[in-house]
């Protein structure tokens, strides 16, 4: 049975883009099977992507995972897979988009620059997610090693993540938001270990964000554990701490922008 | 052979959400063919998605639906599969989104609560959807009966609908606004059986509708049978009558809202 | 194995039909592969969803290509099955769509209006995508004749493209805006055969376009030729002259409208 392939792009669904990927991987490997995740990142967004990737791998760490932003398109920039220690294996451009989530898995084990797959001509210089990536995902996902289609180069060359990982100091944790979902939730670098290590199960926390100091969140399991209207900490789904309103949006009351600070202490 | 699965939800897709149930179908019933029909309702909109869902059914009867728009999700409120007195089976939580997609296929026969399916771990409390609907909805499309995978709960007991069918008084059909669509037509509550019975072909119609009375609109097959710019009265493709204006919008002409009255008269 | 089946339309996501015609492919020939090139164009657009179908023909030929943006539904109008010189298949009606996208496969060989598919009932005069034409493209994706579904038509009696190709007079190329992308490139209707007949490596060139006259944009391979900033003409994906800004968009600068002309000549 061939694998799943995760789809991330800043493609937008208004072009023949994604689904002559999902024509490529199909004819690579028929049984394959390509589920789109977000393919409208803003264009060249590459925070987003990388945000996004890591949210997939947390989800689908058996999946191979496709992410395409790539203004560097045809010019100098590698064609990348990554397979991170805990063995998922990434494929995308050399500029950063797939270090977080491999940072989530354990950390970048093995990379490799692609090649251009044999038998398809030359590659376009503006489309190697068609030409490169696509096709390269769909021979993981029937089977073929990294090794087989790339070739072995240094992970201490590869482009760096757009954003780093939230580390604790003098009683809180120093995050960046990570950005804002359609719900309005704003999601930060917390991740659930942190979470777990900084006990905070059954107590509210001190979130400092922007021009807004929270004193008092309760964290909770769901939203719904809040009236509605009211301000929420939880964990998402994506292993990520997240400030929610019940039924409400909480981006609309705060407006912060990715990449902001955001400052989290546990109230005892 | 697997089934298909109609999958509606507003969780848009710019974020893994969508991309991720997929996946954990795939995983749970790798012949199951899940269409998306539509994942952009607004968040939380229950009216829209029941409205979606029974266009569906309405098309799609031999299908598994699975209907996830859940302010609730993580709380009390229950995940359910319902099995329609004509045979289709709904996967959804229980606040009422199922039930006229249920109603459209002869009223609901049997109702069951859904239990975490064994093996995949605690469900997050805020992603039901990937851990309970989506792999019901895949547990039945690879020949699970309801019973096996919830336990039978009584039908009185479910949240109800978020809109009522329309109804025949004193000669005219007294109905609501379902909905606009993409190309504004409005789309009203009033059903393809309601029209037979009413005898509505070959006639035209006296339609009331927020601060408008229309004297007289053609009852017709498609759009192209009043000239462009018309309106036109017709049964759209999921059995409901619906207003539209022969290559134009009638929804920008009057500015109506789901949930408004509608009243229509045949005119003898 | 079942055919591919590139699907373009103006249906958008948020209802159902995209999915209902999923699942009618999916009854008809399980082994089909649907992939969804572009669902957003703008609604009765059929300008936008010809250059799209031709885009898809130009990347897939080897597939099924199944384009609805359909006005006049229901109305005289034929449901046509198209077959290139080159052997391309394009199901779709009979409104000029699937021409441009015929004529980058070497014009219309075989034209067939096609039939209402047997046992489906009355077709739907507001949704012969359902009910005709994704039935077609199904059937043809599991090896039926196009003559087997449909009557040979005369080549000289279907409705014209909603554009022109483009020919060179005097030294220069008389061409038509196509359109802009999601990076905000602009596509002109030059064909890479074009460019290579007309000896555009290594030249810079003159492009003239709405109230713009650009002297000298370089002629380069892929965006980052240039600096970021900068003006690039390239030959896009879909093998089509546009005209780009690196990291930004060639679009917000000129604001051209499709169909606009454009007039390009070599700087020797």
């Amino acid at each position: 049975m061939g694998s799943v392939i995760g789809f991330v792009s800043d493609f937008g669904l208004d072009d023949t883009w994604v689904g002559v990927c999902h024509a490529v991987i199909h004819e690579t490997c028929p049984d394959a099977h390509v589920v789109d995740l977000a393919h409208h990142i803003p264009p060249y967004d590459t925070w987003q992507a990388a945000v996004t990737a890591a949210a997939a791998v947390y989800q689908l760490p058996a999946a191979i995972h496709l992410v395409v932003v790539d203004p560097g398109v045809g010019g100098g920039r590698r064609d990348l897979c990554l397979v991170s220690s805990e063995g998922v294996r990434l494929v995308g451009p050399d500029n950063g988009v797939l270090i977080p989530a491999a940072e989530r898995s354990g950390g970048v084990a093995e990379a490799f620059a692609l090649q251009p797959p044999p038998g398809r001509g030359v590659p376009s210089p503006t489309f190697h997610a068609r030409d490169i990536l696509a096709p390269a995902a769909a021979a993981l996902a029937c089977g073929a090693h990294p090794a087989s289609i790339g070739v072995s180069v240094e992970r201490s060359n590869l482009a760096p993540a757009p954003f780093t990982t939230a580390r604790a100091e003098g009683g809180r944790l120093l995050a960046q938001i990570l950005g804002v979902d359609r719900f309005g939730s704003i999601r930060t670098s917390i991740t659930a270990e942190m979470v777990e290590e900084g006990g905070f199960d059954g107590h509210d926390l001190e979130i400092e964000m922007g021009h807004s100091r929270l004193a008092s969140v309760p964290f909770a399991r769901t939203f719904s554990d809040v009236p509605p209207g009211s301000l929420v900490a939880l964990l998402d789904s994506s292993g990520w701490l997240t400030l929610a309103e019940n039924t409400g949006s909480a981006f609309e009351r705060f407006g912060v922008e990715p990449g902001a600070p955001v400052h989290v202490r546990v109230i005892e």
